[in-house]
């Protein structure tokens, strides 16, 4: 083969891609990098959580439940829907069992729903109870997720304690999760920078990781929490993890948010690394509570169109899915965070 | 030489970058992506062409000429002006004659406009001639731009001509401008599709840019105008333009816009194929003509974070560029389009 080294990628045409359980429609044929042709990706959906919990207006439960409905029909597999945390501190949050209870009650009506996997934030045991109060059968279809941060200073002021002791709280809610048939997902927060103390060191990200890892979480999930990464400092997180720490990419997450728009490239650079697992937010519900006005959680139209597009299978019908974010904007009242959701809504407009 | 205190990064320190005229205060010292370590680009600032020919209101010219000195003491060394095109077609850009002139009249009162390259869109031998009449002296300073479209059908479109007759057009303005001592660059638009014609060949972007470069233009610049690409299928272009017809990456220019939120990673992988030049548009000015309410022209504040952040230098001071932005945007009483621009202002407003 006769090509100049390019380092990124090389032309050639997109072989069939793999697909999940059926045939989804499409918006456009892109072709692939070749590297990642074959590949498929699993998206986590975060907006009706990570989303509404940094709304302003608090989301009624008829809106909460109609939008899980329809992100259930988009070929997402992985839904957060709720945060059993104190409505004293987040009242966005505090219908999550009503949530949880209607979601179970109706998964049978809806077929695509059998295969979904709703997810819940657990920040303590008494969150952990609430949770099992709720109903939630055990097995792949209910999972929950603890939240521990990278950073000593935003661990004291959004925990109100150490990392450390962070950590030791939630052991015990961890075991008894999985003891209960629950597979249980960790969040780090501010794994690159953080409003409160500077830069992140990757080897303080490593051991947050590790110590999640170990305690019996299936994943952790690396928070961009306030959307300050960029490829280099992202490349050097996930070699320090991957690398140096011999942390398996699969059990790995990113979760970027694209307050300064580095979120898709950084997608990418996480892709490189091994990442198989993205978390975003429909029309980028949300939004960045450490500067008014900025970016939170990428749009999951902007990721998936960048991953269909870098030839990396995602299972998700984009199309529905930009109807999903376009009907939610407008049902909060809020102008739609996803380029890709203003541009088809637009398109559509325009005939 | 003593950098502020407050490094966004700092575990790994950036290799000293090449500079250009003088150093530059830069807003984080930012690691950089190993590869790209010592790398320099040219960003041409496109805002006050073809952002604000794209905004709704028509600007007074009080407001572009103070635009392009803000903008002139930002660090970027080539803006983009305005554009001789009939007011008939495009009322925003009326006043470039007098831009021109008073440009060129005040050149010498700002020291950082000497090393400034302004240039102007040139439609056709009239518009020449009202460029020339303008008074521009010949060199370095001022140079102008043609433009043809990759797509039949945007062509006929917007230039109502095919593109081998728009090319024709351009041939003795290009050989004119040059006889005259001014450089010329050219635009291609649509290279990777367009609203009318769908996909658009890479063959059919070389044959253009083959003929651009032929007819005198200094360098080319890649319009993805509908911003639809993604890495794979601009790594197909650029392997079609680099690659197989041998068009050196330094005659290119990657002009990318946000429409689809792909800005940013497209130009990870146009600087992985050699380009080292990148247009841009501060507050992300302008719009998208082909969708209401869409993205345009990627803001050149998120190009500029993208960039440093992946230890490419850019000679831009990224925190005075983002005063601009959010000036700009309050002058024209729009919403900042950059994210970067929103996060800084954001931060700024709470302290």
């Amino acid at each position: 083969m006769t090509r100049p080294p390019l380092p990124l990628v090389r032309t050639l045409s997109h072989p069939a891609p793999s697909r999940l359980s059926r045939p989804r429609r499409h918006l456009r044929t892109f072709t692939s990098l070749p590297r990642f042709a074959g590949t498929s990706v699993r998206i986590v959906e975060v907006g009706a959580r990570d989303g509404l919990q940094n709304e302003k207006t608090t989301v009624p439960l008829e809106t909460k439940l109609e939008l899980l409905s329809r992100l259930s029909k988009t070929g997402l597999r992985h839904i957060e829907a709720g945060s059993f945390v104190s409505p004293k501190w987040v009242p966005q949050m505090a219908n999550t069992s009503a949530i949880l209870s209607h979601l179970e009650a109706t998964r049978d009506d809806e077929p695509e729903r059998r295969d979904i996997t709703y997810s819940y934030l657990v920040p303590n045991e008494k969150g952990l109870a609430s949770f099992l109060d709720a109903g939630p059968a055990p097995g792949a279809g209910n999972e929950i997720a603890v939240f521990a941060s990278a950073s000593e200073g935003f661990s004291r002021s959004n925990l109100n304690c150490s990392v450390a002791e962070s950590l030791r709280r939630f052991a015990p809610v961890v075991e008894r999760a999985c003891a209960r048939g629950f597979r249980v997902r960790g969040y780090v927060s501010m794994v690159i920078a953080c409003p409160y103390s500077d830069a992140t060191p990757p080897a303080a990200v490593a051991a947050v990781v590790r110590q999640l890892l170990d305690m019996g979480c299936y994943e952790v999930s690396l928070g961009d929490t306030n959307g300050v990464g960029t490829p280099a400092t992202v490349a050097k997180l996930l070699a320090c993890l991957i690398g140096e720490n011999a942390i398996p990419a699969e059990k790995l997450a990113a979760h970027f948010h694209d307050t300064y728009g580095q979120a898709i490239v950084n997608s990418l650079v996480a892709l490189e690394h091994g990442i198989r697992t993205f978390d975003a937010s429909v029309s980028g519900l949300g939004g960045c509570p450490y500067a008014a006005g900025a970016t939170g959680n990428v749009a999951t139209e902007d990721l998936v169109y960048f991953l269909e597009g870098t030839g990396v299978h995602t299972g998700v019908d984009l199309e529905q899915l930009a109807g999903v974010g376009e009907w939610v904007s407008k049902a909060l009242g809020r102008r739609n965070g996803s380029r890709v959701g203003r541009a088809l809504a637009g398109k559509k407009r325009a005939g």
